[in-house]
């Protein structure tokens, strides 16, 4: 990695680069999850929940705040009682949720090519 | 999760879902590494290692199991002294390769304003 013009030439590839930590988030399970059921529109904590099978209270609540931190996700809270919070993609988050969905669609769609590879693997005899 | 012509209706989405395993792997950060550094072409381990910054022996050579395993990497043994070993990606890896690009270019390419959102963030009052 380089130092260009007080600016660094991002490397995924080197492991000092900070895109590293980032890539951590992104690449990660629940963010993908999460970031394609807010593709669907604005949601609520616990219906977001309901639709991310087998995400914990507290996973979620760390991945909403990872996703707001690095400006993905906005949440806002309506003054009543009792508050009302909801999460929704800023444009960055719409612009990432693109990418994952593919990474998604392809788990889905290759699947099957993947169990049948797993099975040749698991039944060799060396 | 319904059960059709006796195959899944996967969905990513649904907890018991087996895609779900293939999902853990594929979105993995060191997953998306080595594969993007075999989309240029066959590799020896070493070299691998020595282009994925940070990867420890143990974790390619586990990633590396698990890609073979699941279809996405082949594995080539030369019988020399001492013996050549080259790691390929398959038609399947490739495709996989071409998702992980997307997500490996979107993390370079957004992560200033991924940083300018967390000192936001981090500098809120609130």
């Amino acid at each position: 990695m380089t130092l260009l013009n007080d600016s660094w030439d991002y490397s995924v590839y080197s492991a000092d680069c900070p895109t590293r930590q980032v890539l951590d988030h992104v690449a990660g399970k629940w963010t993908g999850l999460v970031i394609g059921r807010l593709e669907g529109g604005t949601m609520r904590f616990s219906e977001l929940r309901r639709q991310v099978g087998g995400i914990s209270q507290k996973m979620l609540t760390q991945t909403l705040r990872e996703l707001e931190r690095d400006g993905l996700v906005e949440r806002t809270v309506f003054a009543q009682v009792p508050p009302r919070v909801e999460y929704e993609l800023t444009p960055l988050g719409r612009s990432l949720a693109a990418a994952v969905s593919v990474i998604r669609e392809w788990t889905e769609g290759n699947f099957d090519d993947v169990l049948a590879a797993r099975e040749r693997y698991d039944g060799r005899a060396d």
